[in-house]
């Protein structure tokens, strides 16, 4: 068992209009006063769990060994689908099970997943509209206070897991889809550095989005002139598509989900 | 006295563009360096004490006794306008007496309140538009620190109390009102489950809503087929009018303070 | 040398989407578990050096000596440009050499600033796209954790300043500059308290702000009927302009940027 740090992260779709996530935050504090709450974002698109993956996914090894990150995105909140928690590398994961740890059981394939059953460890009501108070935050906060995770029910071999939008590849073509946009307008894919690298490595490469063709990787935003397009490996080491000093989402027209095409040459 | 938790929340209508909420954080810390701080929204309407009080009732409860409710709605800063502190229940609040705290006190008839007037527990120079950061915000430190209520003014009979919208019967029929409209797009009105399960009992009811009649309560929000009118009680007992997997705002067109009815059969 | 506090506030044009901010925390937590974070806000404008130099101005004074001011708003992420920190005051500093402490640097000539350099005080993979996760976080850690200043590198006498924009004044006239525009729609001027006070105390003055005309200052918000337009010094003690109950920046039809006059009368 990994020592927790007492770090719980908070990531849900809750946005930050409604005291929702502040009460989470309290539930936390009053089982465990020494937690310490750090937000990863509460902007995920509403039940969007996909995206939720990807978050998590790309901030959740930045933390303390023995982190707790506590994920709530949950359109099946009151339904019968099932609470769980994970043991994965030194962290542990705490939300529903509907396939919002895809990400995360992909990069830790030794994980370890437990079903949420013991009713010690909730608060004494139960809503049917919002688990991440009633549930998912006392669990988050039992474990964060170094309960084992055993003690919560038992080990699970079948968690939900989401079937994620990998590129694929055809002779010497890939094709690639846009999973996110960030803050700054920036496109980011779901083609990694080591897929291109690797396929790229003969003589050169064409990437195609949305009638625009950009042949060559820079290092970082402003490798180039204003305002021109241009292709890089962002810090998840994923490749974006951004403008110098711009937004790149509006430039060319795309949003989440649209694909895009990579010619490899020679 | 309730011994502080060291827990200081924080609700206000000053957004997240601004700084001045973490100026308020950087006054508690300077005071009492040991507070845990927590944002509950400071995404208020502007000046809208009614909803910061709504927002307030909702959460309070869920965080550890002792805790400190900050809370800085406040359209007369500058004015003659008292300041105050509670201590209602298990807990402290500290705002403006404009009626923020309404609800508080129609949850808390216990409810002691100060008028702060000590010059001692605040910043030595005042603004006439950022009490939330001179005094305020000093008076929350210094209590998580434990300085005894009385220590900063002499106890209050009259604060401020606003007139609340109150569900109206006649007959067999309710007129609620819209009170808010959460970040999922969920409408949630004045009526509490109390109020309905009494009156319903007999042979169910018809939820009229800018023309929509619903007729039966779901249990969540996935109780129903993908973009159904479903009416519930959310989180905290209020009757809520949702759409399965949708905005039930956008789909009634309705928004705050909009009235609906109620007619009990049988 | 000051003693840390162990506070770090955290401001960026990150946004609050993306789990950018979360990271950054992450790596803060890991190199000291023992860090308070606030946001100061991580919604500056893209890439806009000077509101995040304004932004810092405004509040770092209010947080316990001994705090660490990590600050990233960084468009030249990946090129040549230096990274620095200040030991200013009681405070310390951190962040790119693109002119974001200009303002800082005004009000605390006795600043020292040191690039940084050393490679034992960063992550050990440096990306080209996110130097506030792999460079400046952990310096900030290390700065709260108590490591000298000249650990990180050599004292440098050339950061980078930015031309401010400053009110210009020639015979009776004052040109200023609207600075920002804060949440509520108050309109943000760069002309100071000391400077109207000094040149109005003769016999008066009119504001002329796209063809609006004011002559008189007023205290607070309240201080004037509603829906008025009023100008008002606010709380860092500049000259707003501002509605009572309303947005003036709609209202007077302003922006960022834009100038406005003051005559001096008598």
């Amino acid at each position: 068992m990994i020592a927790p740090s007492g770090v719980v992260t908070l990531t849900s779709d809750f946005g930050i209009q409604d005291s929702y996530v502040g009460t989470m935050k309290g539930v936390i504090l009053r089982i465990y006063p020494a937690a310490k709450l750090v937000d990863l974002t509460h902007q995920v698109s509403p039940q969007d769990v996909l995206e939720a993956s990807l978050v998590l996914e790309g901030a959740y090894r930045y933390f303390p060994e023995g982190t707790v990150h506590l994920t709530v995105v949950d359109p099946g909140v009151g339904t019968s689908r099932r609470a769980i928690l994970l043991q994965a590398g030194p962290f542990y994961f705490v939300g529903p099970d509907n396939g919002i740890f895809t990400r995360v059981l992909g990069s830790e394939p030794e994980a370890r997943v437990f079903a949420i059953e013991n009713p010690h460890y909730r608060l004494s009501q139960i809503s049917d509209t919002f688990h991440g108070r009633d549930i998912f935050a006392p669990v988050a906060a039992y474990l964060a206070q170094g309960i084992d995770p055993a003690e919560f029910g038992p080990q699970i071999t079948d968690p939900v897991l989401l079937p994620l939008p990998l590129p694929r590849r055809w002779g010497n073509q890939i094709q690639g889809e846009v999973v996110s946009i960030d803050g700054f307008g920036n496109v980011i894919t779901n083609v990694s550095r080591r897929l291109l690298d690797d396929a790229a490595v003969a003589g050169g490469f064409r990437i195609t989005i949305n009638g625009k063709a950009i042949e060559q990787i820079h290092r970082s935003y402003q490798d180039a002139d204003l305002g021109r397009i241009l292709a890089l490996f962002g810090s998840t080491d994923l490749l974006e598509i951004a403008v110098a000093g711009g937004r790149a989402d509006r430039r060319l027209g795309v949003g989440k989900g649209d694909p895009f095409l990579i010619e490899l040459k020679g």
